[in-house]
C-alpha cells in the first residue's frame, strides 16, 4: 500500500507506520551535479566570486533539490497548522486557549499577520485545523483534525502513537496536495496557544540542551511565569520519558498535533524534491524531528528568521543551519518564513537575470 | 541663496558651504506624536504586543519621518553613485580600475546584481557618474561628474575642499530630483573599484577603531595584500591628517567623490523627511559622515544587511544601528538595501492590512 492510498483516519498503527516509512526512506540526497552547475552559472556573473553569499547558497540548494541547473519557483505556500494544547491549563501561556480558534478564523478572513506577509510575498496561505480544541464552523474545516486538542503533557503523553502517526500523515497529505496544485516551495507556519511549551521540550530532548536554554516567554510570560514554564516542561519530559531513538514516540509523548503535521509536511516535501522554508521555534522543533527521521531532510530546509524564542537558534545550530533575518519577531504563524520567500526568489532571479562577464564586456579575474 | 539655486559647478567655496549648511541645519527631529500614533495602531493588531519586532520599529520610524500616523511608500529608488579611486595604483584592490566604468555601463544595460534586485523590489535604480576616471559615452552621462577620479589618498588629499563640497551638493541634488519625481524612500548604492579603502579610512577616523578592525578584503584580497591595504590606509590617514571636527575636511582628505555624493544624498533626504536605507561598508562610511554633520540624520537611516566587510558593523554600532539581514554578501551596488525594501514595505503593510482585536473578535490581553 502506498502512503498516498492510506486511509489516514481509518488505518491501524501498523499500516500507518508502513505509509510513514515509505516517505522517510524515500528522501534522497539533492543532485550534486545540478548544484555545481548552478555555482558555475553564478560564478560567470559580473560580480566577485561568491559575493552574493547566501543568495548564491540558496540558488545552489534549489538547483540540487530540483535536479536542474535552472530551478524555478512556480508557486509558494505557507502551510499553517493549527492546534490546541492541554498543557495551557498549567499556566504556561499568557494568552487564553480560545485565542487559537479565534486566530484561525482571522486567518481565514485574511486579517492575520501571516495573511499580510504571504500576500506581500505572492504566496498562498493554506490553513489547516489539525487539533483545535472546540468546534470550528463550517465542519468541513475540521476535515484534517486528528483530535480535539493535544493532551496535557505535564500529566501524560501528548497523544497516542496512532494519533502521532495520523498527524504526521495528515501533514504529508496537506503538503502533497499543495505540491499537486503547483506549489514547489513550502513554508511551515502554525497557530496554537501553548505550543512553544512542547516545542521547547522537543528541542531540549532532541539537542540535549537544558530546558532553560530552549525555553522563551512565548506570547509574553513575565519572570516568575517563565520559571513555572521551565518546571512544567521538565515535568513533562520526566513523566513521559520519550524514547530518544524513536521520533514517533517523542512526538506522541511531548509533541503536539500541529507540530507532528508540520514534521509530516517537511518530510513529504523533501520526498517530493520540494524545499521547506522554516519559521520560528515551533517550526524548528518540527524540523528537528524530521531530521531525526532522516537527516537528509535537512538539505531540503531553508532557514529564515532568528525568532525571539531562543530555542530556535539552538535547534538551527544543531542541524547546521543559520537563520538569516534578524528582526526580533516572535509572532509565529510562518511570518518569518514568508519574509524569507523574498530572498529565495531574489536568489533565483540573480541566477536568471544577471549578465555574465562574457556577454557584458566586464573584465573577469580572480576577485 | 537657497541651496537649490546654487550653481554647484560654478559657485565658489563660500557659496557652496552656505548651501550645504542650509541642508544640514534644516534637518529636524522626526515627529514623536506620529510615531506614538503608529505604535498605538500596531498595538491594536491581533498579535502579542511588539511581536513583529523590527517591522514595527520601521513602521514607527516611517510614521515619525513622514509626520503622519499613516505613512506610505510612494516610490523607492536606489541612488547608485559611481567613482574611481587613484589609490588603486597602490595595489589595494583585486580588480582593475577599468571595471568601475564597465560595471557602470552594465547597470545602464540592466545586467548588474543591483538591476535584478531593484526590479525584484519594485524599485527604481538611478545611476550617477560622480567621478569615474575615463570618459563615459554619451557625454550627458557625465553631467554630474565632479572630476575624473578621486586622487590617490596615499599620496595626498582625495580632492580639494571645493570638490568635496561640490560632490556633497551633487548628491543632494540627485536625491532632491528623485524625491521631486515621487520617490519617498531612498537607498544608497555605489560602484567604485578601490572604494572600500577610503571607506575603511573614514570608519577608522570617525569611530576611533583601528585600521585593521575597519578593513576587509574588498573584492577579494588575499592575506599579504590585505596587510598591504592596512598599511596604505594608515599612510593615507597619517599624511593627510584629517581634521576630526570638520567633516568636509575629512571627506576631502581621505574620502571619495562618490562617497561624498552619498553623504549629500543622505542629508538631503533627511532634510526632506525621506528615509534612506543603508547598504554595506561604503554606505556606512557615508552615513557616519552624515551623522557627523548632524546626528539627527541617524534617525532617518534604515540599516539593511551586515556585509562581509566588517567595518560596516563597527560604523553601524557607532551610530546605534543594527543590520537586519545576515546574508554574507559583499557585492555593494546597494544590493543589501534593495533586499531590505521588502522588509520596509512589509512593515507598512502590517500597519495597514492586519485586523485589530476590536474588529476581529480575537481576545485582547497582556500578551
Amino acid at each position: 500500500m502506498s502512503y498516498k492510498n492510506c486511509n489516514i483516519k481509518g488505518a491501524n498503527e501498523k499500516e500507518l507506520e508502513v505509509a510513514l516509512n515509505e516517505i522517510i526512506k524515500g528522501i534522497k540526497k539533492p543532485d550534486l551535479v545540478s548544484a555545481e552547475g548552478m555555482q558555475n552559472r553564478l560564478d560567470a556573473k559580473i560580480k566577485p566570486i561568491r559575493s552574493l553569499g547566501v543568495l548564491e547558497d540558496i540558488a545552489v540548494q534549489l538547483a540540487g533539490i530540483q535536479h536542474t541547473v535552472f530551478p524555478e519557483i512556480k508557486g509558494k505556500a505557507v502551510l499553517l497548522m493549527a492546534g490546541d494544547h492541554g498543557v495551557v491549563e498549567e499556566g504556561v501561556s499568557a494568552a487564553p486557549q480560545d485565542v487559537t480558534a479565534q486566530l484561525f478564523y482571522s486567518y481565514l478572513n485574511g486579517g492575520g499577520g501571516i495573511n499580510v506577509l504571504t500576500k506581500h510575498a505572492g504566496s498562498k496561505l493554506i490553513c489547516n485545523d489539525i487539533g483545535i480544541y472546540g468546534p470550528i464552523e463550517p465542519p468541513e474545516l475540521m476535515a484534517n483534525r486528528i483530535k480535539n486538542g493535544t493532551d496535557n503533557i505535564a500529566k501524560g503523553p501528548a497523544m497516542t502513537r496512532e494519533e502521532a502517526l495520523r498527524s504526521l500523515l495528515i501533514g504529508a497529505k496537506i503538503a502533497s496536495e499543495a505540491i499537486e496544485s503547483g506549489i514547489n516551495i513550502l513554508a511551515t507556519g502554525e497557530v496554537g496557544i501553548g505550543n512553544t511549551t512542547p516545542s521547547a521540550a522537543l528541542i531540549s530532548v532532541l539537542t540535549g540542551c537544558s530546558v532553560e536554554e530552549a525555553t522563551g516567554s512565548g506570547t509574553g510570560l513575565k519572570n516568575d511565569a517563565l520559571k513555572h514554564k521551565f518546571n512544567i516542561i521538565k515535568k513533562a519530559i520526566e513523566i513521559n520519558k520519550p524514547n530518544l531513538n524513536d521520533p514517533i514516540d517523542i512526538l506522541a509523548k511531548i509533541g503536539g498535533l500541529e507540530i507532528a503535521a508540520m514534521v509530516g509536511a517537511i518530510i513529504e516535501a523533501a520526498y517530493q524534491n520540494v524545499p521547506t522554508v522554516l519559521d520560528g521555534i515551533i517550526s524548528s522543533a518540527a524540523a528537528l524531528v524530521a531530521a531525526k527521521f532522516n537527516p537528509i531532510a535537512i538539505e531540503y530546509m531553508i532557514p529564515s528568521h532568528s525568532s525571539e524564542e531562543k530555542g530556535e537558534l539552538i535547534a538551527m545550530k544543531y542541524m547546521g543551519l543559520e537563520p538569516r533575518l534578524f528582526l526580533n519577531m516572535r509572532l509565529g504563524e510562518g511570518t518569518g518564513a514568508a519574509l524569507m520567500f523574498h530572498m529565495v526568489e531574489a536568489a533565483i532571479k540573480v541566477a536568471d537575470e544577471m549578465a555574465t562577464f562574457e556577454t557584458s564586456g566586464v573584465t573577469a579575474g580572480d576577485f
